[in-house]
């Protein structure tokens, strides 16, 4: 998908919520656990659900290799489901992956080419080789862990590298990659104060945004910094929308929430554009 | 594993050599391809020929992963059959993976629980809580990324995080956390130079050192640098030994090869011990 694609849904949808599909067995209505795949089920009802009201969806692949074979057919079967019947749907595979060259290019092909992945979340840690095998594909988005939402942020990401705090380092350094109109960034909405300074590094990129709850908290302050003239936001929500019921309402439940932050998403829309 | 019973099977086997099983269809033997699971009859036959040469296997997950859900069954069979076969044996999942905690803690019962694996690696970008889940788990061993082997290497690594080489400072820092005793670091053999100070600052951890050809090229520089009271070096070989030869007899030239490294590994380890 172009990002220009992207944005004619951001628009046409009225939203910029992208939900999260991190499918834990212990967390899902009971009712599913007797399906053949659970995890599955679980995600064609999700998807049915919630479609109208997102524009992305982001399984993140630990969930899924945690269960073995099993889980990576769950994800093979979600993310064709997703390509065959909602193919305007930006898909993200969240696999945090970095390694050399020629192992960044395996996983590209495995990502991009045999499951159709339209991006993948990589860890910049191993620098330009491991990521320009990724920035390779037309039409295929690489988006890099920039500021991440957890307490584990402050160890490195914040501290400063030859001057610049890490995080932004990575901005700027991966703006001189290869290919890099192909890059979007991970940044942690719990910072949203950062995103002032991130958007004068990186003024037209994409930001994928985690950490906004079903209560969107802080999403006013990421649309006031984050927001540029493309959107250029993609706000996930995970647990406060997949999670909204472990009854066998949950997918109603679901799309209730989702509903809800594309309300928030759509005043925020209309006061920019 | 054990540490001590990971150096008591060095110096049983006078090797420190692990090899990598970075298996590329395109580069296996013609002939494999005809059977159901090439890729695991390729590790079966390298494993049972250089078994007595080497102390740990390393697949990289990404090799198996590109091969979707053949390329996990194959991974599975792999690890299966060396903890039937080859108990002895340390096993690395060469995974690179870095997650926020409750992600990395399914990572970590994946790879360590399900699969049997005694160790796994890890990017250190996110921090504290996406690496201490794998700590967590008793007598399995947490490779954490420090200088790597790729040109990429200098586009952060190197560089000077308030004052000191950010990998240093992941050095550094990650002796703080929690069941830091777990820790071993990954360390790319092309810069032995640098292993100098990477021992005054981890004296005590096992190193993984990428990098050494069939060759063994700077094998004595890593171990004049690299090498402490307990050996403290696991040395990988990938392509040189498992792509020795592309004919009938790849197994036997796998096993020269493999020989060869650890009998150079012999003379070093009879130069200290």
């Amino acid at each position: 998908m172009t990002t220009k694609q992207l944005i004619a849904q951001i628009h046409k949808k009225k939203s910029f919520l992208c939900v999260g599909l991190d499918v834990d067995l212990t967390k899902i209505p009971e009712h599913l656990l007797k399906e053949e795949d659970p995890i599955f089920a679980f995600n064609k009802a999700i998807i049915d659900a919630t479609h109208e009201f997102c524009v992305a969806y982001k399984p993140n692949t630990a969930f899924y290799e945690a269960y073995g074979i099993k889980g990576w057919m769950a994800l093979e079967k979600t993310i064709n489901y997703l390509n065959t019947n909602y193919p305007e749907i930006f898909t993200i595979a969240d696999a945090k992956r970095g390694d050399i060259g020629n192992t960044s290019t395996m996983y590209a092909k495995a990502f991009f080419d045999d499951l159709g992945f339209d991006s993948v979340t990589i860890a910049p840690y191993m620098g330009k080789d491991s990521v320009e095998p990724f920035l390779a594909f037309e039409d295929k988005h690489t988006i890099l862990l920039a500021l991440t939402s957890n307490e584990g942020a402050f160890d490195f990401q914040t501290k400063k590298l030859e001057g610049t705090a890490l995080y932004k380092q990575v901005l700027e350094t991966s703006k001189t990659y290869k290919n890099a109109q192909n890059l979007m960034y991970v940044v942690g909405a719990t910072k949203a104060t950062y995103l002032q300074e991130i958007r004068q590094i990186v003024p037209d990129n994409f930001l994928l945004v985690p950490g906004v709850g079903a209560q969107g908290g802080s999403l006013k302050e990421v649309c006031n910094y984050g927001m540029n003239k493309n959107v250029g936001l993609l706000v996930n929500s995970s647990r406060g929308i997949i999670y909204a019921s472990k009854g066998e309402n949950f997918a109603q439940e679901a799309m209730k929430n989702a509903k809800e932050l594309q309300n928030q998403m759509a005043q925020e829309l209309a006061r920019k554009f």
